[in-house]
């Protein structure tokens, strides 16, 4: 049984919506996770878990800089997070309105740190994105991606 | 008067659809507007224009190769589009759906053609994306597109 | 034992050696390679292997037209390469030169197949890049790569 | 004459070291420049100035976490900012190391700020990259990058 942490930053409230579905996602493929808002993680925590999912709103095309931070500080272990499984989401303003981006900057990072990452060939590619309040579509990708993170870190860690 | 030229490839027709709105918009505006399918533009074109606008629909997250074909061609008179004018649109199946980055990997393109190019502050920021069919709200960013790019290439002309 | 496909294109030579290199990474682990120009590789033979690496020179910031064509024409067995392991490498004129955004183009394109792409938390993060010629540094990174993904999918692949 | 802003973040010197050529270069074609460390800049700077120059280390592939705070904070008066001319830098501790993505991330907020850009036909094409301390290469492109705002905003301010 996989470990999975989904953090997120959230201000309207859209992202919190996202990250509950990501998480009920992990559980329905019968992993543990822990839903935490960004301000409460510490950077040594994202140590304890086989896959890390992250979410942030569309903030001028990249994350946040509150999740940027958490990303920064943890290079005081860099190369520790190898091989754990990392996914994104994003909620935007707008169609169009740097939401792949933003879920890229986040997936990027995590190829830094050596991290292993899964696209979806149906629905959203790279992670899903809520337009404004997230509808039916976007909570449907939301569970997808925790499905696919608690699947695919089950068969790391195992 | 600026010069502008729209090519685009389009299988479906959206990205067609999408090509005759932002070549509406550079009229709009002023501008000298030819509108071209990719397959009948010759790389040397291309030096004609005081603004380049380039349209692909999104397959596999960048330009379609018949469009990179075109770029990839264009080496031969590398420097020579310095200054000019560029911008991207990008019909797709799906929000999520590597829209953003398809028209990002045509910007990135024109920017190391030396090109200037110039992003919306609201809207879809990047350039227009149309999911399937471009309804009112895509139709309306075309149009935007249309008329930034012969506004800035009026300017640079001058 | 995995089986890996290294594909790559080639005009300089540079990007071709990168592939040896690659390859010869993958041998290191025990992965049964195959090792291919593009243009010899049909869409089809994609689907008999646990994880695909594809290598190409850095034209205009993105995957050389000949390599977009492949992956352009693989969507008629889309969904079919879920879960399998992908990776990239390219050659590139300059530092800086759009060869991250090269490797990631064609990473972007492996997410959207929903398979399964790991980074690097030392050396080239997104993918080996060769500034000309491969000098030690470069192929020290493409081994490093093979042997990346050789381990990634036999993990995968039991 | 425009007036630019050079702003950074630096923590090992390098950053700081390519900011001071990027000014010269802006210097060299008469335009009247600023150049500040972005714990000292205020948002409502921004506002100021017919180009902005951005500079940030290499951290995880986007910009520092003090930079984005910028960024995310300037969205107050979002829209103020359009047809201004941007640009932007980095230093990093590797080749592939996330240089170009991390520039790509700052000029990416610019165009959702609605502003022009330019790339570089030779060179590095996004923005200088130094690998670690500059060298005569990187020195070289900061200089170029100054001068090539510097004369685009001139251009744009006439």
């Amino acid at each position: 049984m996989a470990k999975i942490l989904v953090v997120y930053y959230s201000r309207s409230g859209n992202t919190r919506i996202m990250a509950e579905m990501v998480a009920q996602g992990t559980k329905n493929e019968g992993a543990e996770v822990d839903l935490k808002e960004v301000a409460r993680v510490k950077p040594e925590e994202l140590l304890n878990y086989d896959g890390i999912i992250i979410g942030s709103p569309t903030y001028y095309g990249t994350l946040a800089w509150e999740v940027k931070k958490l990303l920064d500080e943890s290079v005081k272990f860099h190369g520790k997070l190898e091989g754990k499984v990392g996914g994104a989401f994003s909620s935007a303003a707008n169609i169009g309105g740097g939401n792949e981006t933003t879920i890229l900057s986040i997936l990027e990072a995590m190829l830094i740190h050596g991290m292993v990452i899964q696209g979806a060939y149906s629905g959203d590619h790279y992670g899903p994105v809520a337009i404004n309040e997230p509808d039916a579509r976007a909570k449907k990708q939301c569970l997808a991606l925790g499905g696919r993170i608690a699947r695919l870190a089950g068969k790391l860690v195992a």
